[in-house]
C-alpha cells in the first residue's frame, strides 16, 4: 500500500517543539509535508491575509525524511498554499495540525490558529484533526502524547472522517496519573471572562492588556472539559456550518 | 421606556462608510457606542491580539450624538474591549456589527472579521446582529438597506434573540429591481477555489497572491446564497457551537 500522504500545520510558528513532536510521529506513518507560520501566531482564528502576498520558504535540515516549509501568513494561510500550490494536484489524505502549547478545549475552538489550519482542510474535503496539550508552556512534555497521537491518525485513516468533520483533540498536561482514555465530547458552552488592564507608555499614553479565564457553567455533562478535568484524552468532531437549525425555525415564525 | 444601549463595530476600520451608515441607523434606535479598528481588518476571522497591547482613542465629531472609538485591534478585540472597558458595568442591549463592504454568506463568515464581533457578543450573551452588502466597494451604495436595518433590528429587540445566537444578515446588491423580502436561511454549504499566483520581487525572490472565488454546489435549498440570488435579504442565524452532533455518535462507535 502507498503510504498517506500527511501536510503537517500549527499556530505556535515552525520553530514550536509540538509541531516537531507530531511530524516525528506521522513520519513513522506516512509521507510527511509541514507548512506552518514563520512566527507565532495563537489567537489568530481563522484569519487569512487578503492585503499583502505570502512569503514561503523551505526549511533545511529539520527532521529526516519531512519536507518543511516556514509561511509569513495565518495557519489557515498555509493550509490553503499546501494543497493548492506546493501540493497542487496531489490527494492529501491528512491534515494534522498542533501539537499546540495550550488547551483548545471548549470556546478556544472559535480563536485557535491550531482548529483553523485543521477546519479549513476539513473545508476542502480533507480529513483534518488538531492536536492541542493543556499546558502553555514552551518546553511543555509531550511524551505521554505520542503513542495516543498515532492511534488517533491511524484509525482516522482506517475509518475515514465524516465529510467536512475536524477532529478537535485535547490532552490532558502530564501528570503522575496514566491518561485513562479518550472520550469522544461535545464542545463545553463556557465563556472567557475578560479584563483590561490600563497602563501608560513611558510617554504619558494609555494602553490596554487583555487578560481573562474560562469560565465554564455547563453542567450538562459529557463536554471536553470534563473528559480533561477528569484525566481523559478529548475529541470534539468540529464542523463548520454555524447555522443554528433550532433558531431558523424560531425565526421563521416572526413576521417581518 | 429607557432607550437600548447599542455597541457598534465592523472590520472594514472605523473610517468606512458601511459603519457610519449602521452608526446613523442605530442613532434613531438607541444610545450608541461605536467602537472599530483604526485599520482595515476583512479576513480577520476571530483572531484576539494576545502578542502586543490594544490601543484605543476617541473620535471626535464622528456623527451627532454617537461616542466613537478607534482601536488598534481586531473585531473581536473592539467588542471585547466595549464590554469589559468603555462599558463596564453596564448592560448592552445589542451588539451590531457592519455593514461590511462585500457579502458574508456562506462559508465567508468562517473570515469575517464583521461576524466574528456578533458572534463574540453572542458568546457574551449579547444580542447580536451582522450586517453585510453583496458589494466590495469602498463607495458602495447602502441606500436599499437602511430601512431594512431598522426593521430587523427594531424585531429583535421586541422577540429577543435565542441565547448565543447571533444573525447573519446579507444584503443584494443595490439593483433596478426592489428587494422582494427578507427570508431566513441555513448556511451554504460552498468552498473557496483559491489558486496562487507566484511574482518575483525587484530582488528575484518569490512571493505568492492568494486569490479565489466561492463555488456552490449546494443544491439543497434553503441557503443564503439561493436567497440573494433572488434578490431577497437573507438572515442566518449563527451560534458558535462548532460540535457536529451526529458525528459524536459515528466517533462513538469507533473503538479506541
Amino acid at each position: 500500500m502507498q503510504k498517506p500522504l500527511i501536510l503537517v500545520a500549527n499556530d505556535d510558528s515552525i520553530a514550536a517543539k509540538g509541531i516537531r513532536i507530531l511530524a516525528e510521529v506521522m513520519s513513522e506513518i506516512g509521507e510527511v509535508v509541514v507548512i506552518a507560520p514563520d512566527t507565532h501566531q495563537s489567537g489568530m482564528g481563522h484569519a487569512i491575509t487578503l492585503d499583502r502576498p505570502l512569503r514561503v520558504n523551505k526549511v533545511k535540515n529539520y527532521l529526516p525524511n519531512v519536507e518543511a516549509y516556514k509561511c509569513s501568513g495565518t495557519p489557515a494561510d498555509c493550509v490553503k498554499f499546501g494543497k493548492h500550490f506546493l501540493l497542487k494536484g496531489r490527494k492529501i489524505d491528512l491534515v494534522v495540525s498542533g501539537v499546540n502549547h495550550g488547551s483548545n478545549s471548549s470556546i478556544s475552538i472559535l480563536y485557535s490558529g491550531t482548529m483553523s489550519a485543521a477546519i479549513e482542510a476539513a473545508i476542502e474535503g480533507i480529513p483534518a484533526i488538531g492536536f492541542s496539550l493543556s499546558d502553555f508552556s514552551t518546553d511543555a512534555d509531550f511524551s505521554h502524547t505520542k503513542e495516543y497521537i498515532k492511534k488517533i491518525v491511524l484509525k482516522a485513516l482506517e475509518k475515514g472522517l465524516p465529510k467536512g468533520v475536524a477532529l478537535n483533540v485535547n490532552f490532558p498536561k502530564i501528570s503522575e496519573e496514566p491518561i485513562k482514555g479518550i472520550k469522544i465530547c461535545r464542545q463545553t458552552d463556557a465563556v472567557f471572562r475578560e479584563s483590561f488592564e490600563e497602563r501608560k507608555d513611558p510617554y504619558g499614553r494609555p494602553y490596554y492588556w487583555m487578560d481573562g479565564f474560562l469560565q465554564n457553567e455547563d453542567s450538562g455533562g459529557g463536554t471536553d472539559e470534563d473528559a480533561l478535568k477528569e484525566n481523559y484524552i478529548s475529541i470534539v468532531p468540529a464542523k463548520f456550518d454555524l447555522t443554528d437549525y433550532q433558531s431558523v425555525e424560531t425565526l421563521k415564525s416572526w413576521s417581518f
